[in-house]
């Protein structure tokens, strides 16, 4: 994992965290060797990302059972660090479940935690479904990229935010690797800047060639014949294909669209909610004026200036030209399509992707 | 003026701008009362856009002629300040023609200085056929602005660039004058953020309710049926209607299109260049990467990233519902609507714009 390492003992037990808000200035690490060291970063954004959280928060739990601490209080303190990040909550109660279920049992072997064993065990596994969907996302994704591809991104979807290679990013890995991929375009994605920051990162440190530019300046790429293919995640797909995702993706699919690009969207199916029957069902979330109006303390707008500032858009399915998960390629997306993943998937054991803002 | 001032005596002869370097955090101004602080002035960008320049570029070489400097030295130091505004040495060589004009007359007056006046005349000169354009575009353009518009701009067009009210901002202004504006929508405008820091200033200042978006929102804006009519200014109008301007543009034209709503670009005549045959025979500048990879001296980006940072991008004229001048609508956009607006205007006195990019 890119972003979050398990040090079991001597040197743990711990975890080691990449510290994602100093990125892309300084590469340093928060080791955690307590969960309120853990609540800390979390809260701070040292980690992000909602696979990751979630295998973060599991950690977490083992963690506090590694160290003999109160496990359920240790549950509750990780879940409240970002109440809003319902994966982290998610993971630590998937680890506290295994803890009790050991810990129920007698303990054959004196001074043996089974207990802790357990949560840590339900971690790895956590991290490991995650990381196995990526492969999974990148393998089916792959076949949708031509030779030669110069590739648009948006935001933030590689292994800062997955125990796996990611999602859009973990297909451009892919076809880095497979020879295809020429270019990756990195969209800075305005307003928190999440391509600029990290994606760039991500591709400079994996070798990718590419190169940054401002959302605007897509249309232009396009209309230049430089575009073969938008590569996108999805925070959540509702029930007739409709994708919400980070605020410019709408506009990059209407860009494609115009200038017959392909659009692909790649997420895993627990991002699929067959509870929202629509984009319109869709509750936007409209987050502060000061992420316009400011950047790294310095004003940018007159102060007090009104922000229209959604944290993200809605592309209707008209627009996509497929959704990839970890189970293949729906193309074409429709509702029916979307119903037979849902169905195929009822026992699986993520939770239904509740919208999760990337910060 | 908003953002130039002359000062005859006894409080000059001097030049009061307003330092645009400074806005929207502070409102102070710069007094030239010599050419070097003139000079000075305009390669710090404490004034800027290729109307004022052109009005700026005059008004000094009057200010050298009132003091009785070398007025030929003036004229060049000036248009040196920043050599490829073309409008400011256009300006600089109005006054200095007028004032060689003058001087070659003999002085009937002892003590009088005939030439430094007929440089100040061409000076105010420039300046009132800039507002008279001005306020020309903005009454033809008030007739495509329905009531109740929320208009959607781009960059900065206001009165921070002319002598008058401006290109796209003169129609805005005229639209919020008229009682038919229920809001402005203005686009950041990104890399520079001119929209963020100086629209957004201008708005506030006029009364005008607006809100600050960054520019991959305006899709999500438009989807929810929240914008009905885009406005925005031209560096440069090919001779097949193809119109160059701040990148992001062509963007906007392209989802206009999209969500059917008007595209209407604002621009004086002298835009037009009828050499230039199609959008694809002009040239695209690509700035600093600098622009894109920090902010406020803050780097947003990995150092060393590879940008993509084109200054304008190109909009076909299929994309525009109208183009707007001094002399009225254009509607549609053709080759032989231009060319006539090129046979009526063959006397026309400001420069062919060349490609000015705007800081």
């Amino acid at each position: 994992m890119t972003a979050l390492r398990w040090l079991d003992p001597p040197a743990g037990p711990a975890i080691e965290l990449l510290d994602q808000t100093r990125l892309p200035a300084i590469e340093a690490v928060v080791m955690c060797t307590d969960v309120p060291q853990l609540v800390d970063a979390i809260s701070r954004l040292v980690v992000r990302g909602a696979p990751l959280l979630g295998v973060a928060g599991a950690f977490g739990v083992a963690l506090a059972a590694m160290r003999g601490d109160d496990v359920e209080a240790a549950a509750a303190a990780i879940a409240g660090a970002r109440p809003t990040a319902v994966n982290l909550g998610w993971g630590a109660a998937q680890a506290l479940a295994a803890f009790r279920a050991a810990a129920r049992r007698a303990d054959p072997v004196p001074g043996h935690n089974l207990g802790a064993q357990a949560a840590l065990e339900a971690a790895w596994s956590i991290a490991a479904a995650d990381a196995a969907a990526s492969a999974a996302m990148a393998e089916h994704g792959l076949s949708l990229v031509p030779a030669g591809a110069r590739i648009l991104t948006h935001c933030n979807t590689g292994g800062l935010v997955s125990a796996g290679a990611g999602t859009a990013f973990g297909v451009i890995l892919a076809a880095h690797r497979a020879g295809r991929l020429v270019k990756l375009w990195v969209d800075e994605t305005r307003p928190l800047l999440q391509g600029a920051r990290l994606t760039a990162w991500e591709a400079r440190r994996a070798g990718i060639p590419h190169a940054l530019l401002t959302d605007g300046a897509a249309a232009s790429l396009m209309a230049a014949g430089e575009v073969d293919l938008v590569v996108t995640g999805a925070d959540r797909i509702a029930a007739d294909g409709s994708v919400a995702n980070k605020v410019g993706t709408y506009n990059l699919a209407v860009l494609a669209r115009h200038h017959n690009v392909p659009f692909v969207v790649v997420a895993p199916v627990s991002t699929v909610d067959l509870d929202t029957p629509d984009g319109a069902s869709i509750t936007v979330e409209h987050r502060a004026a000061g992420e316009v109006t400011s950047l790294a303390g310095q004003p940018v707008a007159p102060p007090g200036t009104p922000v229209y500032n959604p944290a993200f858009d809605v592309t209707p399915p008209a627009l996509l030209t497929a959704i990839v998960t970890e189970q293949g390629v729906m193309q074409p997306v429709t509702a029916g399509n979307l119903r037979d993943l849902g169905v195929a998937n009822g026992a699986v054991a993520a939770p239904q992707a509740t919208f999760y803002v990337e910060r």
